[in-house]
């Protein structure tokens, strides 16, 4: 449990008084105070200050800022400052810098510009944290270190080209198998040394970002630049272990942040942090997939809140306020999918360089009589009256859907067969089509055991590693539901295609074959027609991005095409395999196919909503020994009517009793103890 | 006559077996069996595995593809494999990489990647060339070589540079000349050596891929990289011809494709092949227009489809399935139009890179029972049993619409007055108002003999190189119908406007003067309002892009503008020039106007359509001495009737008579031999 | 006074005879003596002409053409010709050519291309410009020197980044006062070391052209590259007033060109240029708005229309023709606005390179009998009967908009709140709810005297410069009329961040707080909802991109919000302060507000308009001692009928006495005399 020191929600975030004058930061605690502010992130950005030269190290002004805020009980996530390198450092050590996609060699400036794999960063980063760990490891106040800052972007430099081969070098052991891999005999790309081989970028197999010649080679690339960004986390915190035995180590992610394999990332890490930014357009039920994400990544241990604004974004097109009740409902949505801390980025507004303009708990107007601090102000006070009661509680799914980064990078280089694909968009069609039915489920990683759910759910299951499959088939065989979806079964785990028919190793357990598969138009689309009702589906629905064309192998099937040239061929099955289910859906059925064809299945399945679905509420549920905490949230506008069922309970906001039909105000919260 | 050693339609495609083991390469020739298929082009992308180094070559694994090719009578088109340069080659020799239109030096990567003046690249192309003649020349089965793959892409670097003042001193010889040509004293740009000329990139003289400040350089620079591309295909077809001294040696073009002079190239050419791929919005006029265009390469004569795909592409944004019969449709069409091939791309699948989902004979699963094959052998049937009947037949065009790549150049490179002008479009109009009434046309160069058609069109002849004009007077002179259009006759062959009033030195021929080019919003419109009914040509058209304000200078005024302030001046003018006449279209009137305005033309001609047209059905012909080939396809979703008129033939697809009123099906096609 | 020995309005323009021979000079003079053209610019692009090598200078084309212009007496504007560097200079030297915001080196190409702070380009073209004074200072013809051609675009070389440091240290003294400045204590930017900075661009602090991560370094940077290209003007000016003691010398601005601060330009220039080139789609009163613009750099002294086109323009993306009477209309218009010369880029086409199509008075036809030379020539006689009545005559303006380069590169730097935020935009939206009513409107820099104005807008005072916010205190207290808006008084002239509340400095005299600042979507808007009528003012009108969320302080709260959370917070404040009032427009109300708005003011303050407002009647007017010269432009494509009330005069251009009701015909002008 990470909250040991300071058993409570911590609530705080990111404050930077280096910015600012000392007296400045007297008003600052005195504000945190009257908010309940208990945990301040310092040193985030801070390398060039407490590193003024490469032989020389001055903690003299991070000392007083943390011996201030224990002072007043702040206590302190301790960042190490190496999410921007100083500009002696850029100056003296060029190769500190990145080269960009289009191969440009970068210089000092903006942050995200070190390369993983300079010998001059690696050096210096490490140093800092050992230097940081010696110097801060015994401090009393202190409760969590925050390596780096949103780790993240690739670099191509000669460096990284050399590491390339290394790590290819380990991976393939041979040209041959390397060779192999990468299907080179393709276009006559065989390499007789690994010297022949650099990184794909714009100037070499790739163009526009994720166009490539060689699906495997870009691919391994994205794998290696991950796997090189983890070691320098790797090397921070085995710098701060030398020191530093019990405090818990993190770093911020960013929910499905394209860029980095966080599954692999989260086994290095003791405990899962991440900055929740929904932008203007983000629908609630991704906010909260995020956070399931967050929470998967280590197999459903509460992770902290890092980062959210208090108020408005600077970096959205159009930063819109929060809305007065919304921070507090998205605080709360965070906690109620795991969540044990509620952090901001930022305490107090900078009044220079870019973030300026992004919400801050204390603004520029510098007191306490603004809408947004009183709103921090009484949540503040809210996470107080919660005390543990929260803390370490666990989520209870019958459902996992499975998500994996490796997959989404395959499917994101693939030259075919429609643009219109989005991995992360499949993914969360699936998650919200449960979410809206009050079904709580898990993400999962590919490597999850299986059989803790009843259902298990695959999008776009497009690359198949070594053993899934056959997990898949051991699920199903003893009970278990699968559900996957068109375009699935077709890559091993080196983008090489499974011969033999698709959805290639997925084949048996699901009963059929797909001979072909076609894209449509975004004018175009199809009709899911059910043969006969079945369960909650019924009649027809409409479908469009791809249509696989299959045959069933022996699968039930319960609709066809309505229409083209493969109208009646199936387009939804059910294999009965063993015990259990395997389900193919071959084309995007519209939300109304999702909704109940998920609805059919947990019926079947005998899975039970939390509560009646209310449109705009959203419902989940932590669970601690015997104790149950159902959190209702009501999006909405407007007020909602929420039937309790059965539940009879504490809510734990006001500490008022509550059971049976209650109404819950527009952005409104009810914890509910029971 | 391509097909000599194997008279039949060559049925077959790209085959790639060095991407698999024997096994598979079994069963595809099994499947070749099955499908009729009878020709494979191999080594199209191999380099890397036939020399492996730089002193090293290694033709075993060829020499087993080959004769096991051979040994069941598949014949070989065998390709050069320079279209992509070995790994090696690229780490040793940085010279064969291209720099890009960025000024960046690309590294090792993708294919149309070899910079063409590179000494590297033309000493190894043509050693592999010589190689492979040398080796395989006498080879029973080999019917046609394939030169390098697709040749395209420019390429800016300091070799090139070099190679462009040396291509501009053999066309300019003097500094002098050169500074007027490119007209220098504009922007003080004078040239007082040689040394002093760079490649126009975005570095230099362009932006945007087509925007320049000095087009005559910019246009020279894509003549002089269309030159240095065909010097590498020479270098080969010389290296080839040392040993392999009667087998024809082509490259495979890509139809109006903009970088290359085809007809420049065409001379060098043997026989012309293509590959054609549609996009999904191409009209099936578009592809006609392009199979006339390949087909007027070499005047006529019929050209190789060395490309197509069985079902689906891989690069489109949305790459949808051909549907049932379209393929063989479509293979009918490039027939029609003069292919006396039919290939594909590809016979099998690959399983990894970036083309592993575009369509191909045998698919991913592996066997034949699959539509796409069974589409493919139906067909492969069919040509076998056509035999030799069409081969080698010709057009019979008594219109001619000239078509010029340098035209092209000029016209993408021209600041103002209108970026909606787009030169493929708008010969494009033409060619559809002749196809859709059944009436044929070729595709001429500017050079070709104008005497032998009725009618020549010239869309936005804005170039007139020297002797054009002369040779149009003469034909319409001699009694020729001449029809060019708004903003022609402007520049010279180095884009020097010709002064004392467009257009230029077709204002004699045309009898009418420009004195302005009026350029109109998207949003904005004029009328073709005729004077008097002519012909089909009556009352008011739609007109918009471009306005040309011309003066009669004794041309017939038959339409005006319908508004604005030149409302009342001519907008078509016909042109009584010795006994033939010269038609100025001066906008760009609507689909109804160009059908009407060529319905008055060719009827005025006397010329008829083949059969009467039916809307969605393509009519063609080829004629062999006496005997006519009819081809009549329907490319509607619905069967469609036709009348043959007095048309009495077999079909060579039915063996069955035909004649007067036809019924044919959806996608259907008939071959009436009479 | 620019015209004293040529006393009337200049006519003429750019002309290039070096681009052809000297018979086409001898037709050209010609018709100039046809339209009374007297004067012509030469020598623009002549720089590789004139200096052929490093050693060598060669004056004698241009002798022959001054000299034979001079013989017809068409006076000369003579241009230094360093708009472009010559090719000789960029292979030899290098450093000439910029270092583009990609980080790319650029070679010899187009124009703009030479880095401002390169030796070699110093060095030459103080030199030329030396050379060229002394040869032709003398001469009788020469009436102004035109230095350069359309200053303009960044550099980002080595150079560059040596004189930023140096122009940093000159401005911040110490590393301490730049980092405080520039704010780099965010995200570890601290300099120890001036060596330690580069220029911002792609590869350091920027993308995107104004996205960055520190608004002070890319803020600066522009600053510093504006100074520098000043500096390039200055070491010109220097060189000719060596010999040329008496000849005002001026440079070619454009307008509302983003990239130079044209207030301190102007500083050191003896009169103002401009080159007036308005897009298909801008509005007159935009022009009119640049007009005034320009003639607010030298705080009312007339300016010389340097450029416009006699027809259409080619760079643009559609370019139709000037109608008949547009091209005399908006000359009238430049000249309303304080133009003393009307001159056209160009007198004759080219027939080579990218400007070829860009219309001219003579045209490729090459000789008089276009509408385009009729048109010109008919104005070239009227210029001639006005004489110097209108000359050096100004305007008496009781409303000042402040304009400020340095406010506007801060807003488009900003990151957040809003991308719908554009400065010229909102500037143009307060000046165009005068210009429509009549009102005429001087554009101020924020160092002009305000107390010479009755009414002084400063539409997004962002930055609000040292002393700027006292200057607006002392003008309200004593009488004067303020208006701001939303979003300003937020920073300083570093772009930090008033601290305190915003609107900062401006809050004391606005009597008002702005607690937040939301940002609506562009599907979004609020309403600003009148408590009672006032003025003009009454019911509810629209508003949308930035509501900021205020509390008045003393100020009467004339409307607020009609809806969202902050519905009935204000919205429109009125701050009697001292014997003044200064208004708060706190959100972006749509045309209807503002022109009620402005109506409501301007009558509170008894400003009366010229004459009766009438859609798409254009009036201004100047006035020299006791003359008064009232110009009536009717923009329309219909007549108009204005009334002109108490005025009555004589029409100058007809010699017709003019009073009470008159009819303009469409494009027609009068300029009233009384």
């Amino acid at each position: 449990m990470i909250n040991e020191k300071l058993p409570k929600m911590w609530y705080g975030g990111d404050y930077n008084p280096e910015q600012w004058d000392a007296a400045t930061m007297e008003e600052d605690i005195r504000m945190f105070k009257l908010a309940n502010i208990d945990v301040a992130t310092v040193n985030v950005f801070s390398w060039a200050l407490i590193q003024p030269s490469e032989d020389e190290y001055d903690f003299s002004k991070l000392d007083a800022i943390i011996e201030r805020l224990t002072k007043d009980q702040i206590y302190i996530c301790l960042a190490t400052s190496t999410g921007a390198h100083p500009a002696w450092m850029a100056h003296r050590y060029p190769d500190v810098t990145r080269v960009d996609y289009e191969g440009r060699k970068r210089k000092f400036g903006g942050r995200h510009n070190s390369c993983p794999n300079s010998p001059t960063y690696r050096k210096y980063s490490a140093a800092i944290a050992e230097k940081l760990a010696e110097r801060y490891a015994s401090y009393e106040g202190l409760v969590v270190w925050h390596v780096s800052n949103e780790y993240g972007g690739y670099c191509y430099c000669d460096n990284c080209a050399e590491a390339f081969r290394s790590w290819a070098k380990q991976r393939y052991g041979t040209l041959e198998a390397l060779n192999k891999a990468w299907y080179t005999t393709f276009w006559g790309h065989t390499f007789y040394d690994w010297a022949e081989i650099v990184p794909p970028n714009a100037l070499s197999e790739e163009w526009s970002g994720n166009r490539t010649s060689f699906q495997t080679i870009s691919l391994d690339y994205r794998r290696f630049q991950s796997d090189s960004l983890l070691e320098c986390f790797k090397l921070e915190y085995d710098a701060i272990r030398k020191y530093s035995k019990d405090v818990q180590i993190t770093t911020n992610l960013m929910g499905t942040y394209p860029e980095l394999d966080y599954f692999k990332w989260a086994k290095e890490m003791d405990v899962v942090s991440w900055d929740n930014y929904p932008s203007l357009d983000t629908p609630f039920s991704f906010t909260a997939m995020s956070h399931a994400l967050m929470r998967g990544l280590k197999s459903g241990q509460p992770f902290m809140l890092m980062e959210q604004t208090p108020s408005q974004q600077n970096w959205q097109p159009y930063n819109s306020l929060k809305r007065p009740g919304v921070m507090r409902l998205w605080s709360y949505q965070a906690v109620a999918h795991g969540a044990d801390t509620v952090m901001f980025f930022q305490l107090r507004r900078s009044i220079g360089a870019c973030e300026k303009y992004h919400g801050a708990v204390i603004e520029h107007v510098g007191h306490e009589h603004t809408r947004v601090f009183r709103e921090c102000a009484e949540l503040g006070a809210e996470l107080v009256k919660l005390g543990d009661t929260l803390l370490d509680s666990r989520h209870q799914s019958k459902v996992g859907i499975v998500y994996d980064w490796e997959n989404r990078w395959a499917l994101d280089l693939t030259s075919g067969p429609t643009i219109d694909l989005k991995y992360v968009e499949q993914v969360h069609r699936y998650y919200d089509a449960f979410f809206k039915q009050n079904i709580q489920a898990d993400m999962i990683s590919v490597e999850e055991q299986l059989d803790q759910y009843e259902i298990v759910v695959a999008p776009v299951m497009y690359m198949v590693k070594p053993g899934f499959a056959q997990k898949v088939e051991q699920f199903v065989a003893n009970g278990g539901t699968f559900i996957t979806t068109f375009f699935s079964g077709i890559v091993n785990e080196n983008d090489l295609v499974t011969v033999g028919g698709y959805p290639g190793e997925l084949r048996k357990v699901l009963g059929i074959w797909a001979e072909e598969i076609d894209a449509l138009l975004p004018s175009q689309s199809n009709q899911i027609v059910m043969k006969d009702a079945y369960g909650a589906l019924q009649g027809e629905y409409f479908c469009n991005i791809l249509c696989d064309l299959i045959h069933s192998e022996g699968a039930e099937v319960l609709a066809t095409y309505g229409s083209d040239f493969y109208k009646g061929m199936p387009t939804l099955t059910k294999n009965r395999f063993g015990k259990g289910d395997a389900w193919y859906v071959a084309t995007n059925g519209d939300e109304a196919f999702l909704s109940d064809l998920i609805k059919t299945i947990v019926e079947q399945r005998g899975i039970k909503p939390l509560i009646a679905p209310v449109a705009g509420v959203e419902v989940t549920e932590r669970v601690k020994g015997e104790q149950r905490f159902l959190f209702v949230l009501n999006h909405n506008n407007e007020a909602a009517e929420v039937d309790l069922g059965d539940i009879s309970g504490m809510d734990l906001l006001t500490n008022q009793a509550v059971s049976g039909h209650v109404s819950l105000a527009s952005k409104g919260v009810m914890i509910i103890s029971y």
